[in-house]
């Protein structure tokens, strides 16, 4: 394996290309500042309209950090091919829990199942994203 | 697609598990604090004893925050079967750069080839693991 600095050969996706791509995954990694610390933590998320919604479980310090600035980011890697794609999103985290069940059926675009959790949506304040390629060429990966 | 809490069913791993598990993927995501804020940024990474290596080409601010306390995330995780592990160090980048080449050659277990960047060493201070399997099974993916 080499070390390939992925921010090389970088291109910038549009807005819509970033929204799509955030369509096509349903795994995300969460990034707070837990006592001045950055944390990661992968969550599964869904959208609802322009936001991002998680379900958070998490300890004191975790829950409180998620519900201000925060930033979600989401990839698709292939190391091999030395390509791929990283969408980040920066915005605040809101406690929604008291919509949850049957009042969000009729607003979210997935179903409310599984464990319990505090349900987090996501407000975006910017969207960004890149598309690596290997150097030289103009991969559509 | 259920959206599900993935903190659920959490199985502690054991340091040496860990280390296994960082050996096996190539690619984690990085976070940082740049302006009181978390970012995060995918990075194909190599090991290096204890240590793990990654190239880094960034402007100056996140250049800054690497070489301080940071966060390292690598994870594998199946949506469909809500099953998976993640793996996360925290620990301090150093800028390594003068090792790279011939000199680094002997001492670590990735070839160095590929575009430059800053070569950055995390010493790692702590390595926790979790591994998440579908409710009330004890899975061993």
């Amino acid at each position: 394996m080499d070390l390939v600095d992925l921010s090389g050969g970088t291109e910038i996706i549009s807005y819509e290309e970033c929204r799509r791509l955030l369509r096509s995954q349903s795994v995300g990694r969460l990034g707070v500042v837990v006592d001045g610390r950055a944390e990661i933590f992968p969550v599964n998320y869904g959208l609802d309209g322009d936001g991002i919604l998680f379900r958070s479980n998490r300890g004191t310090k975790v829950a409180g950090a998620v519900l201000g600035d925060l930033v979600f980011e989401v990839d698709s890697i292939d190391v091999d091919a030395r390509s791929g794609w990283s969408v980040v999103v920066h915005g605040r985290g809101e406690d929604i829990s008291h919509f949850d069940g049957a009042a969000l059926k009729g607003r979210a675009e997935v179903p409310w199942t599984g464990p319990k959790g505090s349900l987090i949506r996501i407000t975006l304040e910017s969207v960004t994203g890149r598309r690596v390629t290997p150097e030289g060429t103009g991969g559509t990966s």
